[in-house]
């Protein structure tokens, strides 16, 4: 690995820590962040950690225009012993990567971009959340930065890490979500971007999710951009059913997002010899399954949540009530196993979670 | 029209006016710019115009994360007796408006926006360029700056407008391009954000004209998302075909920009008395009329390049020389009259310009 020297630059003042019952999600912000700048010609440089502060940028910056930007999520968890682990997180950064690609901007360096984020993590390691279900919710992100209007990869970018306290992201735990499954609009489609993690796949999915509040679902479940038959993902999260004592979840197919816990979920599933299949699945092939009382389970999986079980799924005018509406028992063990080896409580057989030294001091 | 009262906060400093041969096109920018907010309970609010200055945003603001924002192009000419003209500016703002509403961002008042930029053209008026084929590029645009994690509207946005003098889009003049016709990757779907103007639409794209400028060609023509058969845009503008006598350009299909310049043509054309056809067309049908000699001219419309002709089109492996890779009389007379109407050396019969009166005194 190369050396990366990240220059520190601490604030003076420090922001009041918040309590347990104001943890939200991704509204209070720690007292420091991570840039690193791109310049054509000369890449990645001048990597820092500063102050928490606004961007200045011109009202022309191509972000602004034509949303060259790609993001990450993942989490920190605070131990009973003090330790601090991340998890997985040279999955964020390789698919990081993988976004780069779809979008045209250039890659970064995933060991320099751990390196920075322990860096980073270390001093802000007093604003780990300490309490059951919270954490240190981390978010990566590029955006295009040259003062330009025209469409083209720009020739400017900031790298960003900035960090949030963030409590249970369902307010009431693991409890079974409603969720609306969607005709009419699209998230994304083969040949487009769903694959990565950029910023206009989320500004194009609110239309669908404002209806689905309206109708009082929690989320909508995405279907396949070209014949609206397939299950691709449900809001923020991949998505798993248990059918008939099958674990199914829809194939990578170009168009539905490589989760990390997804990707964690299927280990852990075969690692307790369980039948796991990544395939297509049709809603058709989900209603039969109901009415044949083989759709045993229905759970959503992603960084903020980890598993959501989904309780009612209404499809055009037809309702589909899970498990009869609470957690079942996989759903269960996914849930308090992973949330187990994400805060160092139980082994960690996968060697997922790594560990960030206190590398700097700070008091 | 409701009075809206604009604060007026002008720069202390004047920059240098580009000369004609510095003007590009979106690299320059003028010495105000006009803001408007807009926030939860209270609307829009607080217009004014301010120095061209930097925008300071909070790093968690929704804008850099779920890409929520919408924009607009269009130009102001100046005459040869010194007024003022926009093309159709009301056709640009109701447009914004539409996309406006698939990305859940409230609407701004098209009277009040319109005046606003009469406002701030009006301080600007010694930016407009004079030179033949040049003008002022007018860029309205919305960003979401809530600074919150989490997908969904935004409680907050800033309505921008800035402006760049610019020179001709091509620097050749309207001279024929070299088009790819794009297989794989997909611009917009049925359900998804083709017809709006958002930023994440641009960012898809970028992949695809990498490629196509590879292989120098200079745009790619987009196909559906969902067959890849039928006809969309080429990069950033709509498309038209002349076969056998007749125009035709794709319908309005829900994926496709309804471009300003696009009606514009199509109405220029009736008053001709010449047969205009908005409909699908698929790429068989174009080669089929270009083997048999009746694919006579092909060309792009838009803000930028406004009659953008077409001389080649590659699809897959074959490539379709057009009108022997020269510019059409329908294309370079459609360039010729829309340019002088916006340029005001022509009757304007459709009412297509609106003049800005000098409501402003600056010295
Ligand atoms: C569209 C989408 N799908 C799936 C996921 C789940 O991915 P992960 O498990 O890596 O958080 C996310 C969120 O991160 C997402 O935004
Ligand atoms: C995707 C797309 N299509 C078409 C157009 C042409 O629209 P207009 O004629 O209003 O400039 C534009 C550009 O403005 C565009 O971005």
């Amino acid at each position: 690995m190369k050396e990366h020297t990240i220059q520190l630059n601490l604030s003076p003042e420090r922001k009041p820590k918040p309590q347990s019952a104001d943890l939200g999600f991704g509204k209070i912000f720690t007292d420091h962040m991570f840039i690193m700048d791109y310049t054509e010609g000369q890449g990645w440089h001048d990597p820092r950690i500063v102050p928490y502060q606004p961007l200045s940028l011109d009202p022309s910056c191509m972000i602004f225009h034509y949303g060259q930007s790609v993001f990450e999520g993942l989490k920190a968890y605070l131990t009973e012993d003090n330790r601090v682990l991340l998890f997985r997180p040279e999955r964020n950064f390789q698919r990081l990567n993988r976004s780069n690609e779809r979008l045209c901007i250039p890659a970064v360096d995933v060991d320099m971009a751990i390196e920075a984020l322990k860096q980073l993590i270390s001093v802000e390691k007093e604003w780990i959340p300490k309490w059951e279900g919270t954490s240190l919710y981390i978010r990566p992100f590029i955006i295009a930065t040259e003062p330009f209007l025209g469409v083209k990869p720009s020739s400017r970018y900031q790298f960003i890490i900035i960090l949030s306290p963030v409590g249970l992201y369902y307010k009431e735990g693991i409890k079974p979500v409603k969720i609306l499954v969607e005709n009419e609009f699209v998230r994304a489609v083969a040949g487009g971007t769903g694959e990565a993690k950029t910023a206009g796949n989320y500004a194009s999915s609110l239309k669908a999710q404002e209806i689905a509040d309206r109708k009082e679902y929690s989320q909508v479940l995405w279907l396949d951009g070209v014949e609206k038959k397939y299950i691709e993902e449900v809001g923020s999260m991949n998505v798993f059913f248990k059918i008939n004592g099958e674990v199914v979840t829809p194939a990578l197919n170009g168009s539905i997002l490589d989760g990390v816990t997804r990707n964690s979920v299927i280990q852990l599933l075969k690692h307790w010899g369980m039948t796991v299949t990544e395939r297509r699945i049709s809603m058709e092939e989900l209603r039969e399954a109901h009415q044949a009382g083989q759709l045993e389970e229905a759970f959503g999986t992603g960084t903020a949540a980890i598993i959501s079980p989904i309780g009612e799924l209404l499809w055009k005018d037809e309702k589909m009530i899970i498990n009869d509406g609470v957690t079942g028992p996989v759903s269960e063990k996914l849930f308090h196993t992973i949330t187990s080896i994400q805060g160092g409580k139980e082994p960690d057989p996968f060697n997922w979670t790594m560990e960030v030294e206190q590398c700097i001091e700070v008091k």
